[in-house]
């Protein structure tokens, strides 16, 4: 690890500890090194406080003058609530400038870095960027693309299964690998199912954490199915919203809306389009849905490439069974060189389980 | 890491290199400490050469009088092609023995010891007993129960399956994983597939890795379905072994044992009870088998509790479909409380893939 690494993986590491603090600001942490000194550290807290920069300048006083300051995110260029700190680096008399990632926004990407070199103001760029946009791949994905980052979420067996052939399914992952699940629910802005695991269970899908965020609970259900007695209908632990299709049942819709579901009839006919689902949810200002829905619901999504992240727990065990159904059903590609490939993996050990991480890369070259 | 693990780590390793190259005889390594000072390192290289301790005790020569002698397994006590270890540590006036297993066999499980304690030499047993014990579990088991050790392989990806509905499987694991697997292969004496396995893409089941040994080849066809004109019958680069029923096609048996393939016609009418198989393959000196069958003929070893060790190469890849086949078949298990858990799981990367091995416990408590 050189030198600039470990600055960096430093700013890296205070950005990551505000996951969840920040929204919907990106996570960014900052370090100024003078005379091979750390002498200021600065993390964006909350928005509407001031960015990384300002706290680290703020910290070092007099030391910013001539050092050198990494930031995991190019300083901004615009007058915000806190001004633009490219301005603040500049009159802060920092000598050199080391940024892990651009800003994502094609709009503004670069201008920080203009402002910096326009000054004399030396900049290096792309120390730790595969860190740093990772760190923040929801923010990224939401300002640029205004639609959702889409994670893919499934608790299975080692020969794959989601449950056994008579569907019981309790259960397949150990408890700390529930309790994970809880945490990437307090990460997402919602919670998308199908009909099938909506009714199954009559499930609550909140938050089981101290101090946790319930998401907005999705529902895609064609036909309306949903009975007006569940706990998705009538707990008030957190919104519920029903995709349907255009021909749906209008006296049941009014029903729903009464007591506080959002009801949303999509523009198909007698199904929902998972695009459009995304399109709406991106329209309402959710930027992260986690997809925990059955086979067919997650094959629709991979299909339509809407799934940007494979977030899995492999149970150690084994249940078997050719009826027994897998997270990933519908019809399935011909040919494995259609498979859709993960990258960027990893695995790690959640309890007994193991748990996968891996990106749909779509684009095969 | 205590000093003895230190040292029991080493011979460990030393043992592990003679992986392949002792057989029958199990992996066994060996070092003498004296005055904190490594005096002397032995392994067993090969059937009917000495053991460990024997070339451990050469290289001390004098300084083995007084020291501490490290063993993976208990010396042992029967008069052999090279005497009783246990008679020549004591000889070469060892003060202590640190011994990681016992002897696997019952019958002659703690007579190293004995021999040693009476002589007043102080033994201590246990330490990385783990490690040893996999390092041989093979040899371990076969020389109890007269059985062979069996390993379950299988290439598959994330979403558990080993071919797309389609049944194309070209290729579902990375070219590092489909090597990994032909030392697999190597290391077994017999690969087991059901005939489907053997009619499709007509296989010929050998080792590809310079100096490989082949696998006897073992292919269970109630029917003998086998088409004479195939690899498995024609190729002669290995034996090939066919379980098949009792009312097999007496004809096609003939002319399958004309040409060298080895038919065994089982107890049951129509089909073959896997039971009998591995009974058989024990009976003829058949100590460790791969099986690399499809989901059926996996399901039926694991539902009769035949399976010892379960390998899985996981692709990052996902393939989707309700037809899809899973390397588990069969009609599995009813309730997820009745899965079989896996125990001592470990996972690591291979190229690409992931490479997930665990032990079946069949013993619910």
């Amino acid at each position: 690890m050189t030198k600039p690494e470990f600055y960096m993986d430093l700013a890296l590491n205070n950005a990551k500890a505000m996951k969840g603090q920040t929204d919907p600001n990106p996570l960014v942490g900052s370090v100024i090194v003078n005379e091979s000194r750390i002498v200021g550290i600065g993390t964006h807290l909350k928005a509407g406080e001031p960015h990384a920069e300002i706290h680290a300048i703020r910290m070092a006083g007099e030391m910013a003058k001539g050092g050198t300051i990494y930031v995991t995110l190019e300083p901004c260029s615009h007058h915000g609530r806190t001004g633009p700190c490219a301005e603040a680096i500049v009159q802060a008399g920092i000598k050199k400038v080391v940024i892990a990632a651009l800003d994502p926004n094609p709009v503004v990407s670069g201008n920080g870095v203009k402002i910096l070199q326009d000054a004399g103001i030396e900049v290096i760029t792309g120390v730790r960027e595969e860190e740093s946009k990772q760190m923040n791949e929801v923010f990224n994905k939401f300002i640029v693309q205004k639609k959702p980052f889409v994670t893919l979420k499934s608790g299975i067996t080692l020969d794959g299964k989601v449950a056994t052939h008579k569907f019981n399914s309790k259960w397949i992952t150990s408890e700390e690998a529930r309790r994970d699940v809880h945490h990437l629910r307090n990460e997402n802005m919602a919670i998308l199912v199908g009909i099938n695991t909506a009714i199954k269970d009559d499930p609550a899908l909140t938050t089981r954490i101290p101090n946790g965020r319930n998401p907005i609970r999705v529902v895609l259900d064609s036909t309306l199915k949903i009975p007006l007695d569940y706990q998705l209908v009538t707990d008030k632990q957190a919104e519920t919203w029903i995709f349907t299709s255009k021909n749906c049942d209008k006296v049941k819709k009014k029903a729903l809306e009464d007591v506080g579901v959002k009801v949303f009839a999509t523009s198909s006919k007698k199904s929902v389009d998972p695009n459009e689902v995304v399109q709406i949810l991106g329209d309402k200002g959710v930027s992260s849905v986690l997809i925990e829905g059955g086979g067919n619901v997650n094959a629709s999504f991979l299909e339509n490439k809407l799934i940007d992240k494979v977030v899995l727990y492999f149970a150690p065990k084994l249940i078997g069974g050719q009826d027994a159904p897998t997270f990933l059903e519908g019809t399935g590609f011909e040919m494995m060189k259609d498979a859709i490939e993960l990258i960027d993996t990893d695995f790690v050990r959640v309890g007994k389980d193991f748990k996968f991480i891996g990106y749909p890369n779509y684009d095969k070259s």
